[in-house]
């Protein structure tokens, strides 16, 4: 699952999640979604709104990984300042982007309403970005490329978030990772405790590098075990990637009933 | 909210996060009872289960915060090397930690199973480690208390690592940080875009500077427009937190008024 693909590290920024007042779905979202698209997402960090903070993680980000995708901040609000934040780290100028601006006085004006400071801000971006549309809301995300990095700030709000990824970042995504197709299959066993599969797994992830094999346990070790193992197998074509997949499990099946533990 | 505050990284590992097959509610259940312990967490961060990444976000971590939590990789299976990479990452040796066997032993032996070495790999902890109970599961937690930082590595299994919270963690946690009680309220504004409300917020958060003062979006900014305002105090006493809660909604209630801004 490692080896030639770009790296991606996502960055959702917002003090409400490091309360825990709501949790990440942005996070596993886009995690998900660069997955499918053959990216080996390394990293998801939550951060609060606070400068210190986001500068550190914007810089970190952008000198381990190829792809860079925020979320949180954009809005017209006095704590909406992850493009500010952004264009500190990279050491870029803010200045008022004149094609967000566009979009934004466009938005506004269809509901007969002025531009205001608050929502000229949203607008204010670090030099050289690219506007990204928000078909959804009001807030434009910004496409920075610098360093051979791509950088991607979007809204918070999922339904905006989404509906920007699946509208540009995607094509931008498609366009730098190898062509990829993941073929994902799993077995439900119950009655083996996860330590009696060890053994087996263990086989199994040796002679399959690249695959990714796990077992993730649904009921208690010792009271009820129900164990899911999962099978990923991301191949060029469709059809390898099924097959290869299907054979793990099925080598899996057989060393199961070869092996007969003890049931609990 | 921040100051002398004790800082906090939760640290959440395993690939079917980073892949988005899952979504971190461990991150943000933590976030929320160290929050309301008067930890400052500024960190959730998801890593795949490489040793790379793992050695690289716990080195981070204890240079950069007081209390870390690591949830995932501490079952008998071979991706689950968590207390491997903290040990290397810290620079200490592996080792058998008797106290830790006792306790997988005596999970097992109840069930008249034998000590298997995956199940005794549960066992092997960094030196000086104290074992943590685990009362729902079979693999022991540890707790590393080095250089003036507590590590606590959990598991990822919700209901372990919430059972090992409450029963070992919160504890340690309580004695750490100073005694603080968290005044929570909010109000939802319908029919004003959150841009119209950014003035009255940002005047707000100027005057409560240690309050945490946040609008949420709700619906969209120009279609239907809902919005949250949540605001969170901390002080030493309930009462005090309650009380300036309460003055800022009320402030923000009669700002709101006198504004009579443009209805959507």
């Amino acid at each position: 699952m490692a080896g030639s693909k770009p790296v991606a590290w996502i960055i959702n920024i917002g003090t409400e999640l490091t309360i825990g007042r709501i949790v990440n779905t942005n996070g596993a979202w886009l995690a998900r979604e660069l997955t499918l698209r053959g990216v080996d997402v390394r990293r998801i960090v939550v951060v609060p709104d606070y400068e210190e903070d986001v500068v550190s993680v914007i810089r970190d980000a952008v000198s381990n990984s190829r792809i860079v995708i925020t979320t949180g901040g954009l809005g017209p609000t006095v704590d909406d300042r992850t493009l500010e934040f952004i264009a500190k780290a990279l050491g870029l100028n803010l200045v008022v982007n004149e094609e967000a601006l566009e979009m934004v006085k466009e938005k506004y004006a269809a509901k007969g309403l002025e531009l205001t400071p608050d929502r000229e801000k949203m607008a204010i971006m670090p030099e050289g970005a690219r506007p990204i549309p928000n078909p959804v809301g009001t807030a434009p995300g910004a496409h920075i490329s610098i360093n051979g990095v791509d950088l991607f700030a979007l809204p918070g709000v999922p339904s905006e978030m989404e509906a920007m990824f699946k509208g540009y970042v995607a094509r931008v995504v498609e366009a730098i990772a190898p062509r990829t197709c993941i073929s994902e299959k799993g077995i439900v066993v119950e009655g083996y405790p996860e330590s009696e599969l060890a053994p087996i797994l263990k086989k199994l992830a040796k002679k399959y590098e690249k695959a990714y094999i796990k077992s993730h346990p649904k009921g208690g070790e010792l009271t009820r075990p129900v164990i899911e193992v999962k099978v990923m197998v991301s191949a060029e074509e469709c059809a390898e990637a099924d097959r290869v997949a299907e054979a793990i499990l099925e080598e899996f099946k057989s060393l199961l009933a070869s092996l007969k533990p003890r049931r609990v």
